[in-house]
């Protein structure tokens, strides 16, 4: 009935255990870990043990004695040893970032994108991961993977954008791409994952808190496009052709004024930073924001909304607005409001929120493509 | 490392990965089976024989020879040894259905619901599934569990019915009461599951078909009150208080009609039950219900989405124009429309995916609590 790969899974399963475990409440003990995961006292030992060796876990603190018995040793995941590099595709920029596991920015780099065009931007891209992997190593840290977030809707399946009109982009083979440039780049092998920047976005504040997301969490983004990233059941929603979170064109007045993807009445017209830019009174474009929080909250009830993007930066009139209609919707519903809280990477978010997808795929063996087919 | 609990939860999930391959390919051969899950061929040949005896899977028609060795025997779903009991706890009356595994409804009753109190409903609903239990234990069929759907939100975490207003419940204890009066009535020991109406009607859509909703499947019901139900990576999503979904009360217009809910411009004052008795022209709800559809599409990217509910029944005009609605807002962005179907149980859905709430939880032991945490 065994087989290797049965025990690798189950393996790998008990490690992500521990690790999300450890990183809802830091400073838990092998024994309160066997106690929380359901795990025997000698498997958590050992895992530990590989978690330690491999940089994840570490031990830190005077141990405490419990009476009898071995000493009761703090543990908590490693913020030094181990890092993510995240990079962002924006329009006009590239950000490359290192986070730690614990979400700490150990080094970051912003340059103008030079060109649109595909393998330009990858060789560019694969120019400062190098250069970041150069820095992290020098500390010296590990670096667990690379992940990238861009301004378009991505196929996992296929490794595919399937469309990213900002940069002109319609079905291009991404990820082999990516990884030639890297390689020619001199870029160590690493696991590189792409998704849509407001999806890492979401990530950049689901993957590094202490659980306050529950197992949900969406990230409104407010730029010249209006997007959402999506967490739901402790993991990233990006629909059938990655495409989910569409937010910005989701109508909200039949017959509205006209929107740049041919409909009519979309929240970008409202509150995309074109129409931001026109408006006599930009606050006026946080109501229809905070209609569009209202939505998503009825819709998902989501275990936390945050809003971020340029705009808000811009505006935070905006924001303000917009978190006062959505309290006003409560209220007159009779119910409270849910918290909605700024990114807290700022102008970071998709980057940081890259470095998040590699660990988001790293916690989650349970999810191997082998398994949910 | 190894532990009874691992080699059971691997199992498990061998289990569920075989039988969720038939369910999308019937008559898949062990070999086939054993190519397509990675499992060895002889774990296979195990597993496939104890489903066989517990009446999950059966092999029909004559074993085909393909040159040397043995047969290859066609596979399927056992749909007669095998069956769920569904409810739905409706605002006027009660129906329970027993469907087999392939999704046909071998059994069903509605009677008039004859009081609203939380025990008095319980011991209704438990006289029906006794009934149920013992007309399918004569066919004879194994019951593997009862799935209720309910007019209101559940948190599952305490099993309790937090706000069914149509019932007049409140933070109502249903799971305890519920077991309780199974046992009085003289039910068998039985897995009882319980799920707003909505999420049970989108199950109803989403186990019995043969893939065609790929692992998302959004549900939309139509009566007095509108709501979603939602299958997202796989799994139905609830969001954070069982309150997702709540779509009858997203807000289509700033400042229009005032709501039940307390708030104005929400989709159920243009298109629930109670707006379409009211206008002179209900197919103009449809527009309305159009446009919901839109916004669920570009915010989910779903693999399906799905209309239902007996406002469908009664105004089957209301879907043709949210339809024409939908594939206008696609026409103007240049994109194909995404497919919208009837509800193929019709009024039977919520019952019928309550049956499949319990297969629902069977196929995914991956998701047991213990890992998710
Ligand atoms: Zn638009
Ligand atoms: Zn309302």
């Amino acid at each position: 009935m065994k087989t290797t790969g049965d025990q690798q899974l189950v393996k790998r399963i008990n490690r992500s255990v521990l690790l999300r475990l450890l990183r809802r409440r830091s400073g838990l003990s092998r024994a309160q870990l066997a106690q929380e995961s359901g795990l025997t006292k000698s498997t958590v030992s050992l895992l530990v043990r590989e978690l330690i060796d491999e940089g994840w876990v570490t031990e830190t603190g005077p141990a405490a004695a419990h009476g009898l018995g071995r000493p009761s040793t703090p543990l908590q995941l490693d913020g030094s040893r181990r890092a993510m590099i995240g990079v962002e595709i924006a329009v006009e920029s590239l950000r490359v970032v290192g986070v730690s596991l614990t979400g700490e920015v150990l080094w970051s780099v912003e340059e103008a994108l030079a060109e649109h065009e595909p393998a330009a931007v990858c060789r560019q891209v694969a120019q400062l991961v190098v250069r970041a992997h150069a820095a992290l190593a020098a500390r010296p840290v590990l670096v667990s993977g690379v992940g990238i977030g861009l301004p378009g809707a991505f196929d996992e399946a296929s490794g595919t954008v399937r469309f990213a009109p900002n940069l002109g982009w319609r079905n291009v083979s991404f990820l082999p791409l990516i990884t030639r440039a890297l390689a020619e780049a001199g870029c160590p092998p690493v696991a590189v994952h792409v998704q849509n920047e407001a999806d890492t976005a979401a990530l950049s504040e689901y993957e590094f808190t202490d659980g306050d997301a529950k197992d949900s969490l969406i990230f409104v983004t407010c730029g010249v496009g209006v997007g959402a990233g999506i967490v739901l059941n402790d993991r990233l929603f990006t629909g059938l052709q990655g495409m989910a979170g569409e937010i910005g064109h989701s109508i909200l007045q039949i017959d509205g004024p006209a929107c740049s993807c041919g409909r009519r009445g979309c929240a970008e017209t409202f509150f995309g930073a074109r129409a931001l830019g026109q408006l006599p009174d930009p606050a006026r474009g946080g109501v229809f924001l905070g209609v569009v929080l209202q939505n998503l909250w009825t819709t998902f009830n989501p275990g936390a909304l945050v809003v971020g993007g340029p705009s808000c930066e811009r505006h935070p009139d905006i924001v303000r607005t917009a978190r006062d209609t959505l309290d006003a919707y409560a209220t007159s519903a009779g119910v409270a409001p849910p918290p909605v809280r700024p990114a807290r990477y700022g102008l970071l978010a998709s980057a940081v929120g890259a470095a998040a997808l590699v660990l988001h795929h790293e916690l989650r063996p349970m999810h191997a493509p082998s398994l949910i087919h």
